[in-house]
């Protein structure tokens, strides 16, 4: 059998500037690669161990390792006094790799319908933090880092002795968590029903694959939350909206909708517009749940902040806890980089939405939630809560000041009593989507507020952060606005 | 209208031994479930508050607060100089709630499909640390908690500075990872193809919903790992075992498979039998996924602990990238707790697999991802391998050595190179399901090896934990064993 040109073959890893360390695993990959791509064909012979040391300038026992290596995996056989050959099962299945002259196939994986349906949804914003004026931005500068790094220096030391693997999640987290919604949301739930998540999105999608089945009906409030229509699609649902006003969600509709499964919806604040869902449509809503024996799904995802008397409260609180599933997250009210949101469970589908967590991810990293538990049971989640509500407050008021100073006849209030955004309806002389696209180009966070509706004739208008942001932000965010108005943005 | 009797009314609320603070809320909530059973009905006339305040011994400001919340919620309206009044809306909208004659029906909630067939899927082992010999147990004890410590403060200290939210996880922590898997894996991959997840389960799963379409086989190895059984129930896939012998997976049964989509293997170590999958076929294997446009998964779930050599390559390095998604997890290598896994995913799937993880959870937090990148890149990380390995050799032998010992004619080991367990037959005097049971009884870990056959006829056998435990554990756990076989558990 001809013997492959040893000193040609190994030209290109002569020529390396730097061999990669370590050093054994760069020839072992070379060779290889050499014999995948046929350069040393099956039953040719290698050079001698000192004779490659040689020729590479490499310790004997780096070669010596390779060989061993290559031998374990099958690449190569030691011939009794005779040296190492490539293997002869590999004869004729080299695979066609870099380096050879057919280059291997590069077929197309077929990706899952359900994945490939995720492309068809309407793009969601990208969230950039370094953008002015973005919603749902808390006050980033604001956070008590010292404070934090206290907890999470004692979640560190905690994790040691940490034991518990429940799939609910840490169960110390899960009792701060409860007394908080008890004692600030009206929430009426024992630890074992709150499910630490890893963001509200993942409990969202949770809460769909354990209650639609394909083509199940979900209905949503429109305007609404579009980061929703990913969970939905996830589950293969079918996502139906539904009118709201200044009452909220409008539940003289739902009998329109005999088919739904689900309700998913904001009473607390409907977002984007902050209109809080009335008690006669709160019990409207329930009532048909119990009838339908469909369930709710409640996000309070900033309800924290209202500022004119202590918080709304929540759904779940005047059910009974049968058919209200409530999320919640964190990542709003601390800091997005925590990442932690829960959900409140009904007692009676606590076991199930656990056999599916342990398939879905099998529960959270200890470090973080313990360490927000210590930062909790120190009063500091408070405390945070209490100095944003009025921060937040002041930025309000002072957005609301420049703006009815800056866009008189341009730009009026949508009144909302509390949040992270404000919403305003803008003069029919410009076009909200064309606004916000040039915004965005220009460093501005603000959305279009026709993005958020569906069905519903949309209403033209902008939605504009202001917690994550000092007044010279602000000014200087809507400075820019300004610009981009004047700029003959105007319509036609 | 006929008034309540407000002594009688509030009795409950006096009897109690102390009032749950805040003492405002528990006023409302009381307040708000008396309106809603129908205690207090529409139109009824509440208490004065200097009243209230007095038969409840509550300040005078406390019960104006609940009257503003009862009024902002929607509870109750002002009469102009005449009190405070229940709304008239909520007449004939009581809710049957606690406390009502009429007890409010508990219709139980309907589940998808999918989640009830998870309770169909065979019950899986809870994991319980406490148990001696089990299985998949790392060293808790020689954790290097002082070195974690470290990383951990450090990453408490750099999240004020994190920017990034990609969903593929931490950038930091993906190039320590890639850097990792080229040098001790031979895994070609840049950091943007790596993936961090919440244990190697929510990758799996993720793997699966965006592989597999309802009804879509999947070729797993028999034995095998049951816990996957779940991640293809929930994609709605069709589990297909394929015999396996001491060269691993059986490829020459693959074309008995035309319909299959995707395999799962365990190429360097198969669970449970340790066997490596040879050169030969795992061209095969790639070969079949090229013909066929199928995906591998490649599960390398303990391959670092190699006793004899360096770990074997992964089958990822050998391919190409195109068609291998490479599984691997920190929790079995480091401590459970941590919770850390990844993917290392082909360039051509990151981004649909970052769109359907968007939807999934949109990530994980960074404080355990940065404490894990700093303590890697301190060469914590392969230091402390480096040590596991030793000791787990010793434990190994020490555990076989045992074995022979104290169980001659009973257990013989089938031999395998590594990892964190060892698989012994069981004399066919005795059957390994009822020892495991009655050893699991008395807080021993291990499991019968017949549990991880599925079509293939079972082998009688025990599988046995080592890495995790002192030789005076070992030898504890080995008495107990003892005891079971002597104590008549023969068959028949």
């Amino acid at each position: 059998m001809k013997q492959p040109n040893y000193t040609e073959l190994f030209i290109p890893f002569l020529n390396q500037e730097t061999i990669p360390r370590p050093r054994y695993r760069a020839l072992f990959l070379y060779l290889q690669q050499a014999i995948i791509a046929g350069q040393l064909p099956a039953n040719s012979r290698l050079p001698a161990t000192r004779e490659l040391a040689q020729l590479l300038q490499l310790s004997r026992n780096t070669v010596k390792q390779v060989y061993e290596m290559l031998h374990a995996e099958g690449y190569i056989e030691t011939r009794q006094g005779d040296g190492s050959y490539v293997s002869p099962q590999l004869d004729g299945r080299c695979l066609q790799a870099e380096g050879s002259t057919a280059p291997r196939k590069k077929g197309t994986v077929r990706l899952s319908r359900k994945s490939r349906q995720l492309e068809q949804l309407r793009s969601l914003y990208h969230h950039n933090r370094e953008e002015l004026l973005l919603p749902a931005m808390p006050a980033l500068e604001e956070f008590p880092w010292t404070q934090w790094q206290r907890s999470v220096v004692q979640a560190g030391r905690q994790m040691k002795f940490y034991r518990s693997s429940s799939l609910l999640g840490d169960a110390g987290l899960r009792e701060q968590i409860a007394a908080y919604l008890e004692s600030s949301r009206g929430i009426r739930c024992h630890p074992d029903q709150v499910m630490i998540c890893s963001g509200s999105q993942q409990g969202l999608q949770l809460a769909f694959s354990m209650l639609l089945d394909p083509g199940d009906e979900v209905l949503v409030e429109d305007p609404g939350f579009p980061g929703i229509d990913g969970a939905i699609s996830n589950a293969e649902g079918v996502k139906v909206s539904v009118t709201i006003d200044q009452q909220g969600f409008r539940t003289d509709l739902l009998h329109n909708h005999p088919q739904a499964r689900l309700a998913f919806i904001t009473p607390s604040r409907n977002y984007p517009m902050g209109y809080t869902l009335s008690l006669e449509r709160r019990l409207q809503l329930l009532q048909w749940a119990d009838d339908r024996e469909c369930c709710i799904i409640e996000d309070d995802y900033d309800s924290e902040f209202r500022f004119d008397g202590p918080p709304i409260s929540a759904l779940q609180g005047l059910e009974g806890e049968h058919k209200v599933i409530y999320s919640g997250t964190f990542s709003r009210v601390l800091h997005p980089a925590i990442r932690l949101a829960y959900l409140v469970i009904p007692e009676s589908l606590v076991e199930p939405f656990c056999r599916m967590r342990s398939i879905q991810d099998g529960g959270l990293s200890a470090l973080p939630q313990m360490a927000l538990a210590d930062f909790m049971a120190r009063g500091q989640f408070s405390s945070h809560l209490r100095r944003m509500r009025k921060l937040y407050r002041r930025r309000r008021d002072y957005l609301l000041q420049q703006i009815d100073l800056k866009f008189p006849g341009i730009l009026a209030w949508e009144p909302s009593d509390g949040g992270m955004h404000c919403v305003f309806r803008l003069s029919e002389l410009y076009d909200d989507q064309k606004i916000a696209r040039i915004a965005n180009q220009q460093g501005l966070g603000l959305r279009p507020l026709s993005y958020y509706f569906d069905q519903q004739q949309p209403i033209n208008g902008l939605v504009i952060g202001f917690a994550g942001f000092s007044e010279q932000q602000i000014d200087q965010g809507l400075e820019r606005l300004r610009t981009i108005l004047e700029s003959g943005q105007k319509k036609g």
